[in-house]
């Protein structure tokens, strides 16, 4: 059995950290800190030659002076002393090097030479490199042992985990918690969790803004979304668990990464952690092959990339260079740059200088291992990468690992399946685009709102509630004789619905206790007509009135509703009334209280929302009175948090483009209730 | 340059072939006549001490008689040889083996240790091995540049491509002769293909099905999808490409497995080259971490895996081993193995033997590269796989190259990610299926039907044909004046519907040409009326009468089309009426012609198809009769290909089951004739 090769940066059985300080908050003293507070057993032998402890250990001069063999070194002293530490490296016979010294190959031709000094010792003496200037990823993770598993992954695929944190059953410390350290950690570049539960949406939501605000993605995968998962996942983790589904709309909102699968979630991790981040969606793709053109082209619009077009003079440019080649973009070169390599100069610099591409994907297959173009390619790729240091440069093509490092170390990282790059690149575009963009505005939460009423609150009530919160409902009165009905019905308007209004009818359809479309000069027959129908199916009822509207038609019918979620609180749901929700289950939801923009956000998630906008022939929606409904809704379900059980508004017309939008039916389910009415469906 | 690590397999600069035969059509001579038939430029050298030449190259009795270096040799001699042979390739140095041999690990403890002998070898000198016994993949690609990607990434993955063919623009053989080529080559056990775009979709139909009939999986990636992607695709293979969503449901019909990305591509051949198949989707899941078992459960879900849990009794055992064990399934053990390595062969046993499993996914992180667990995980998990020959076995581990080697010589498979290992035994599950399954029967093609008639049809003469093709239609008359109109409407029903009848209009509604729910005693005075409105807004229109149905209602409304794809010939659209087609885009296709349970299929696929089956209070429409209606349909456009350009059923009315199905429209455009009528949306 051969142990892995990575074993040493892995699993060393000792470790000496070249520079450790003794103070455990400086960047030079946190390594000794964190393996000592991981509880590492190995030896631990900070070098240290004005020191003879270090953080309460035996510090020794240099590492020749440590007694008995040392598997690992950590690399933190300036760049002008990594390359005579390196040496010393292969003298004691280390096996593997963690260097975080910055200053090599990102700041010029000095550096890389030093750098590449330090890669040719390590490579001639076998030793395991990771680094240098290494930017590292902080991960969180609740499951420990699949922690572990994510971070051997993130090790093979050359991602320096700087700081991990397995949080558990979360007792005591939680998700947020690690998200948040790591937010302010200055090593930290990028966050990676993976999630099983989260505790307490609040403390999650702080956490990922203090990340966003310090210029970290922060990537999750969430498990449990499957029936058979979340019940694992519950056994497991011992926490209640709140819906997929509210966890997915809640990580958007959040301006979270959701990863899908662990892969996706260590190739955006690796792709976030280049060095930099590509600053916009727009892409060019280069590739010596059309068929991964193709490919990429496809890979681009499945995860919302651009691939615009080249000038047509930069096109041209192209086909001067290779008359067979496919200047558009992708940019199929072809092979040809085998036969001149400085076509690739020419084309970063088309793409990068004259075009001003933010971002590049270059396909190049196994040329980075190819004893022909290796050195070629390298030199082009990372000469680019240098002069362009605010560009974002990623390759597809496979090499051997030492390559990988290489070109790593020069801020371009490899992908060997072309659509991942792709997609991984689309994920840091996305993480960079919402770091970019400040948080919506939050809508102001008012304090000491009235309490709701407790007990059964009627139709008309809640609609009143809500009214008076800013959801708009239409013009109506509660009448209790057929005098009043005729006189309400001549200001309400020429058509007119009546309904039943008895906290002991909850089915009014069923009982006659609905008429739609009455003449307003029928109002008072059509009052005594409905009150003596419905005394006569259900005698016992007692009638509080008859509830008088006007009758609206034209627009269409939104169900908006309130759940307590266990998690995030007050949930807003919105969806399209009848087939939409009942059928096809297209609903999207957000965290309370949230802003008109947010609103807008969620009404274009749905995937019916053309229907809004005026498909078959009808006119469009007032889309901006449906987004303010929403949001005022939220502003008041997040002020009377735990004050109701539910709030269903189904439906809300939302009328022709000018003429709003208004509540026809409304349901208020206090603590203290039960549901009276199920008409209003969830 | 430190050259890559596989590139003696993949690149070799010269290539020894011990037991060539002079046979070039025998499995012995295939591998010379293969390398020869590729143009490979290197020395090629066939030992074989029986002949001086062979295929017309000198022969060496042994490898040591080889002028010159040797940087891999193919073993293909009997395992009682291959010994000899291995330690010959140390000798002369050689830096790659693929050996073909078999009668290794998996014929018992004899070939075992033979095996890890050659392992052992292999170790010791550095020589990388590919096999023995690896089951090799076809692989068909259209991009000669990708396919040398793909055939990269495959070596990588440990895949052996035992042929691989690349079709380019398909002047002459395309990728269907490819399938057909690897679906009677013995040495292929399952085929991958990337397309770019079919040439002739009946050519690859029966290519596929051949393949299916010899039990061999055709996993596909095609691209061209997108927008950009598909312009690139026809710039780049000049063909033209159908549109995607036939194709996907082409490849579907067809049972293809479709890969959507390079890596999943490789990662189904890799699970469909194992030496067996999983026989149905039950598949257990044991995991020594909850975490990954709640993610395999959601995986598995999504891929539509079934985990069912185990009886209460086998639960109960489990939990008698570790009593804080997860016993349903996934069964997580926890890391209670460590202490304990009896836990995995207990478990394997209870899931393979008493509860039957026909499938399992081992999670089991880095132990597989421990020290500790490494070998006792080894010896269980190939013991179980030994034991139970017919299971399909894999695990999501972490491992040395050498150990995956060791795992896949015993036919388990290792995947480092538990949700790839998820998706990709789900293809092999799939792939599994389809191959148990016979094709549908396929219903003949009626030959000499009479010819369409040619330039415009008019409706009612549009819905005689397709009703004569099986399409039901309701009873339907054509009349000429109001006595005719009066004497028919008895014999229809009580209310009917009138459409005039004239070339010359279009658009009946808009000139005042249709009447609903007309009772049928004013059918008389409803002629006079229609003919008169119509002749007074287009007094020149030539008027050849009137069209009588009854007026039906309830029912779903659904669209059918017929196109003539450049692919694959006429291709039958199914959607449902109203939003679904017209802001959901919600449809579906099939090949024509097929049969009536493939058009059961095809109603499935449809996301509203809840709708037919009585979503919101509606009564089950006639399932079946849409069925029937759609095969008939699919018969007849195949019968009549190249006689017209498109055909439109726009509505087909579901009446409620048992009542049957009515064209309510219906409109056959030929090649001689424009569109006339624009009712008929397409």
């Amino acid at each position: 059995m051969t142990a892995h090769p990575l074993a040493p940066l892995l699993a060393p059985s000792s470790v000496a950290i070249f520079g450790a300080s003794n103070d455990p908050t400086r960047i030079s003293g946190r390594s000794l800190r964190y393996y000592r507070e991981a509880g590492y057993k190995g030896g631990l032998y900070p070098i240290n030659p004005t020191r003879d402890t270090v953080q309460g250990l035996t510090a020794y001069p240099d590492l020749a002076s440590v007694p008995g063999a040392v598997d690992c070194a950590v690399i933190a002293v300036p760049a002008n002393l990594a390359i005579e530490a390196m040496e010393s490296c292969v003298t004691k016979g280390v096996k593997g090097v963690v260097m975080f010294t910055a200053g090599f190959a990102e700041i010029g031709p000095e550096g890389r030479a030093m750098q590449e000094r330090i890669t040719q010792i390590a490579r001639d003496s076998g030793i395991r490199l990771c680094g240098p200037n290494c930017l590292p990823l902080g991960m969180v993770t609740q499951s420990g042992a699949f922690g572990t598993h994510l971070l051997a992954l993130a090790a093979r695929r050359g991602i320096q985990v700087g700081v991990w944190m397995s949080t558990g059953n979360e007792a005591d410390v939680a998700v947020a918690d690690g998200i948040s350290f790591m937010a302010d950690d200055p090593e930290t570049q990028a966050i990676a969790c993976y999630v099983e539960a989260i505790k307490d949406g609040a403390l999650f939501a702080e956490a990922v803004a203090r990340a966003r605000k310090n210029g970290k993605p922060v990537i999750a995968m969430k498990v449990g979304g499957s029936a058979v998962g979340a019940a694992a996942a519950a056994s497991h983790t011992a926490s209640l668990a709140g819906s997929d589904a509210v966890y997915d709309a809640a990580l958007r909102q959040l301006g979270v990464e959701r990863a899908r699968t662990p892969e996706d979630l260590i190739e955006i991790a690796y792709a976030c952690t280049r060095g930099r981040l590509p600053a916009s969606r727009r892409l060019a793709v280069m590739t010596m092959s059309g068929g991964a053109g193709v490919l990429m082209a496809d890979a681009a619009e499945e995860e919302g990339v651009e691939l615009t077009p080249l000038s047509e003079e930069s096109q041209k440019e192209v086909l001067s260079w290779v008359p067979f080649a496919a200047p558009r973009n992708p940019v199929d070169v072809t092979a040809q740059a085998l036969n001149d390599p400085s076509i690739l100069d020419k084309s970063f610099e088309l793409l990068f200088g004259k075009e001003n591409f933010p971002a590049m994907i270059g396909f190049f297959t196994t040329w980075a291992s190819s004893p022909q173009m290796a050195e070629p390619l390298f030199k082009s790729v990372t000469g680019a990468a240098a002069r362009y240091p605010d560009r974002y440069f990623a390759l597809s093509a496979i090499a051997s690992p030492e390559m990988q490092r290489r070109y790593e170390a020069a801020g371009v990282g490899l992908f060997e399946d072309p659509w991942a790059a792709v997609a991984a690149v689309a994920g840091a575009m996305r993480c960079a685009e919402r770091i970019a963009t400040p948080p919506l505005p939050m809508p102001p939460v008012p304090k000491n709102l009235p309490p709701l009423p407790q007990g059964r609150i009627a139709e008309h009530e809640a609609k009143r509630i809500l009214a008076e919160a800013g959801v708009p409902i239409l013009d109506e009165r509660l009448v209790t004789n057929a005098g009043q009905a005729a006189a309400a019905a001549v200001e309400i308007g020429e058509r007119l619905v009546l309904k039943i209004v008895s906290p002991d009818i909850p089915h009014k359809t069923e009982m006659g206790g609905v008429m739609l479309d009455v003449p307003a000069s029928e109002a008072g027959a059509a009052f005594d007509q409905i009150v003596q129908r419905v005394s006569a199916r259900a005698p016992r009822a007692k009638i509080d009135g008859v509830l008088l509207s006007p009758m609206v038609k034209g627009g269409v019918e939104m169900i908006l509703g309130v759940q307590n979620d266990p998690v995030f609180g007050p949930v807003v749901m919105l969806g399209l009334g009848g087939i939409f929700v009942e059928v096809l289950r297209d609903v999207t939801f957000r965290i309370a209280p949230f802003g008109i923009e947010e609103a807008h956000n969620m009404i274009r998630e749905l995937r019916g929302a053309a229907i809004l906008e005026g498909a078959r022939g009808q006119p469009p929606c007032d889309i901006d009175a449906l987004a303010v409904a929403l949001s005022k809704l939220s502003v008041f379900v997040a002020a009377q948090k735990g004050q109701f059980t539910s709030i269903d508004v189904n439906p809300l017309l939302v009328r022709p483009k000018g003429q709003g939008a208004a509540a026809l039916d409304a349901l208020i389910l206090t603590p203290s209730a039960v549901a009276n009415d199920d008409e209003v469906a969830p």
